[in-house]
């Protein structure tokens, strides 16, 4: 089995070399760039010395659909849409990291991202790589948009429910936190030492481009679903995220059978764990691993839901989720490669 | 002009020292602890070395009378309630930075502090040091409960709405974010650096005892307002709280007209400062100063408001605050000691 | 094949328990604590959940001596020596993370450990566990002491130098720099969040306990070895130490012949990676991995060599080094279970 | 009084702002950007929102040399020694916080700088800017070259020692630890956020421009002095720097004579604060503050003296020196704005 990474010098690409590098069943990855063709990938990532001898490769799209089964395109936004068709023509499987292809509407794309979109025909081929709600599909699927960060944490959270509680629908707020990893391998003021640490910020106020995507998905659990209030906030730190749910049930409901909406709901999925009552997990508890952790309560004072959902941005947020999607789609066990436990402290 | 510090090897103890050492009014003032009387202040903490060669004094209630006019408690809950009388008593007035003096009704305190109560003709003597709101009666006050530092933030971020806007009461949800040295200085597992570094927790979730706080003072301004939904984080960081507030107004508004509101509210307020539209506050750009800041925003596709407070939680939040109000009831510049302008980066 | 580490609740005992649970080899392992016997793992450490589900269980020596093969000492300095006996006795072999049995000489382990010492027969036996330069001993011993973090990195950094190479011994300087999670998990005020973060201090110096051990160890490349100048420093972050080692050859060398010296030492090393000439390794590059990265360099301009050695304090420097000890022990391929790379960013 | 500071938006400048703010003799100073003239210094700094409402200006020298009577060169290397002339011969003093002026050999700044250098007869007036060893030269000075953050720790640390003691001077060695924001203010992949955190680096080997500064310096205390051996890593902080200073006394020394050395020679500056006998300081413990702490100690069992000195690099680094220079030069009290204690915690 082999395949390729485009886009292998951001930490999306060089998560799944970590990943990759551990896979039983993957015989060879080869690591594509356009900008650093040529060039080792010890160069820009010297902790892979002795581990990744590879140099980085154009991104000939012949070529890769010669050599490589599946593609992972760890490419920014605006990408994939144009190197993804021809991949999916010479019978290549994709999985995009990217969000070029996760709405089934060009329009949202082009409204939240203010780029153009992918082609039509393909967005409907696509199958929104959520592996938990969507591993059936994702088994046959051609084309996995991986879902973005706050989304898979978001989604997570609130699927089980939108699907089985009468909840007041306008009252959903979603309070997102990230670490900056989130926000690429690149040089940039915002992300600068010293404007991060020691400081806490939210951005992208009300225009997060992740927000369609949360209620793209969470339609599919309660059609009647409108807007979502998401922010999200800067952490001065490199992976994790949080998203801290609210909403208002229409009726009381004991913590107990709260929870059991959740257990039941992810009884067969290895990587969601559903916390005791009275516990919430923190980031760093799933640091380094494809987990996403959930705490539930609800306030008897205050007649209120919270929901604590966490998961490692770079894994179950991003290259994770996209081995996972791999695994189902080769037919193998789910959690190839992607047993470790998280990394603690 | 001399003032005492009790309870001086605390972070908000120390910070009083910061302030105070450049406070052209105070001409001396007495460090005291229970734990380390006798002992250099610069043991427990040498950035003080050539600034303060005082030594720590016990707590004698009867000499620390006779020689201060004011007395700051900087003690954990449930020690003002019980040295705080005694210097009432001696004509000596107290601004109290911990929660004991903070309700009238001494039941909120026993219910959410789990601690024996002040005496109930203090509670009613003591004046709510927000010191926006309450400027005229600190002025004559003899003993100030300073806020807390989530009521502060949150309060300055709510009052102008409850008080001035048709808002759906029960969609309030204030989700708090803080850096670790509100918990104080102590040797404790849950503040260690390797459980906190690289790390985003929630906690005390639905219990925290600043709730009923923010209930108490924001009822003033609605008198209809029922229990606040308000969660608190814990921020891989040492200073700032942001409060992140999301409410429902009943009518669409205009961001020019909802800014007016806290720009009408807060104009004779020097420490609060309302960012223009579109631009919200970090913690790290009021680390260090005396300084509020809020940023508000009205999102049209949803129809809810956000607002955005920030404050450095031993400045605004704690020492600073405290000496906010012993300017005002000194009848001195309100600023005096406390212009130093954020320290960034 | 079944392992048992006692002190499972500390940073060292559960990193083992990360490593062995992805070890082929080790069908079970059981964890014991002496202050939390009876509570499941996952109580101190919620990032286990569904990972470990086991009990700790209590210290005794005849119980685990009739169930393990191997036992795991992760205790504090000072209980293995007392542990240990009983446990080498009933045939069972132990690798011990402390410092009880790294010291042939027990006056040293008593003048710079302030404790009693091991029996002095145990000391004898007990083979010094730094894989690269022991492993024919290692791999028939009943008893390793398992280095300590700063020596791991200072060690592997000098041994090749002082073999081979004509050097002024009394120029040697170890400037050495460790996060915090080497100082293990307690409740202290040194260690406390807002005590360790935007802050860069020394400790120990002139004292630490690793001292005699890097000269002990060292004294084998070179018998004329003096005292080491070394100081250890507090940096604000979890994982890896970086070695910054100074010493002056009698002669002048090219880098190259220098590098040389060091591929040739640890050509069959295969977790001891010398970097490319002008190249120094950072902590990070080797995060969560059992990698010893070194770079090395001669400057012209003053005579002086300058050697970079970088670790994971809680890999290589401890649990990671246990584990390759364990594997040595075997007969297994020395990197089962370590072949993970490091986690980047 | 009126001043200007070239380079405002740099963090060295705006660290100026905060300190010029509070200077009670400075009744205005203009703020001059060659990249966001125009621009408020808000839209930058919104930290500086109700306290600096100014313009960042053109860097006009006739404009600026009519309205200012001393000019701050807050700029990266290489601007100030094309500027500072026209500024000199228009009778403006100038007091440059960049590396341009600090060689009195011009063959030095191109050798470490690798840019031209500035005009011979302009460095020959310009008078080194560190306070303690220069004031008498400083006060009557037209053009001070204030000094790098690691030669200000480090030229301090070792000052006395060369002055006053018989020491083996091929035995000196530096290594020098920083904060991240002495890299300045700019988006460079190599100061991200992600790749700074949770990291500790050494960088410039062998080559900081900072050694022949450090070197000639300390030929004035003794001008046998030969090359020094001297590193710099990048700690995972916003500010400060340590220095660990290493040499080898001829003879043996007490601790108290050692110290008594550092007293003596700093009985009169006030912001170097020399610690008691077996206490270091950290870098936190001058945060925000003009003070360098250094601390000292003899190693009898190895023969070598270690010596401590850390500062805040923005302030006694930089700003803080330069505004102390400043008063000087004004015949005022050298402490003016610069008392306010450090920021702990």
């Amino acid at each position: 089995m082999k395949v390729a990474i485009i886009g292998a010098t951001g930490y999306g690409g060089v998560e799944l070399v970590r990943i990759l590098h551990q896979h039983k069943f993957i015989n060879k990855y080869s690591l594509h760039s356009s900008s650093q063709a040529g060039v080792q990938i010890t160069e820009s990532y010297p902790h892979l010395s002795n581990i990744s001898k590879q140099k980085l490769e154009t991104i000939e799209i012949e070529k890769i659909s010669k050599e490589a089964e599946i593609v992972f395109m760890a490419t920014p936004s605006g990408i994939s849409s144009q190197l993804t068709p021809a991949f999916i023509e010479n019978g290549v499987k994709v999985i995009d990291l990217s969000g070029d292809f996760r709405f089934s509407d060009p329009v949202m794309y082009e409204t939240w991202y203010k780029k153009t979109t992918a082609p039509r025909e393909l967005l409907e081929k696509a199958v929104y790589g959520l592996t938990e709600l969507n591993r059936k599909k994702i088994k046959t699927a051609s084309l996995i948009a991986n879902p973005g960060c706050y989304p898979t944490a978001t989604i997570l959270g609130l699927y089980p429910l939108l699907k089985n509680l009468a909840i007041d629908l306008d009252s959903i707020i979603v309070d997102a936190k990230s670490g900056v990893s989130g926000a690429g391998r690149k040089a940039s003021l915002q992300t600068n030492y010293c404007e991060i640490n020691e400081n806490f910020r939210i951005y992208k106020v009300n225009e997060h481009q992740h927000i369609p995507e949360i209620e793209q998905a969470l339609k599919v659990a309660n059609s009647n679903l409108g807007p979502i209030k998401f922010n999200s906030h800067l952490v001065p730190m490199t992976r994790g995220i949080m998203a801290t749910i609210y909403c208002k049930p229409l009726n009381s409901i004991s913590e107990t059978a709260l929870r059991e909406l959740y257990v039941h709901q992810y009884e067969n999925d290895p990587f969601v764990r559903i916390r005791r009552i009275g516990e919430y997990p923190a980031t760093k508890e799933v640091y380094g691993s494809n987990y996403c952790d959930i705490g539930i309560t609800f306030d008897e004072r205050t007649g209120w839901i919270t929901i604590v959902s966490v998961i490692d941005n770079l894994m179950k947020g991003a290259a994770g989720q996209a081995v996972q999607n791999l695994n189902v789609m080769l037919g193998i066990d789910e959690k190839t490669a992607l047993l470790g436990p998280p990394v603690f402290p």
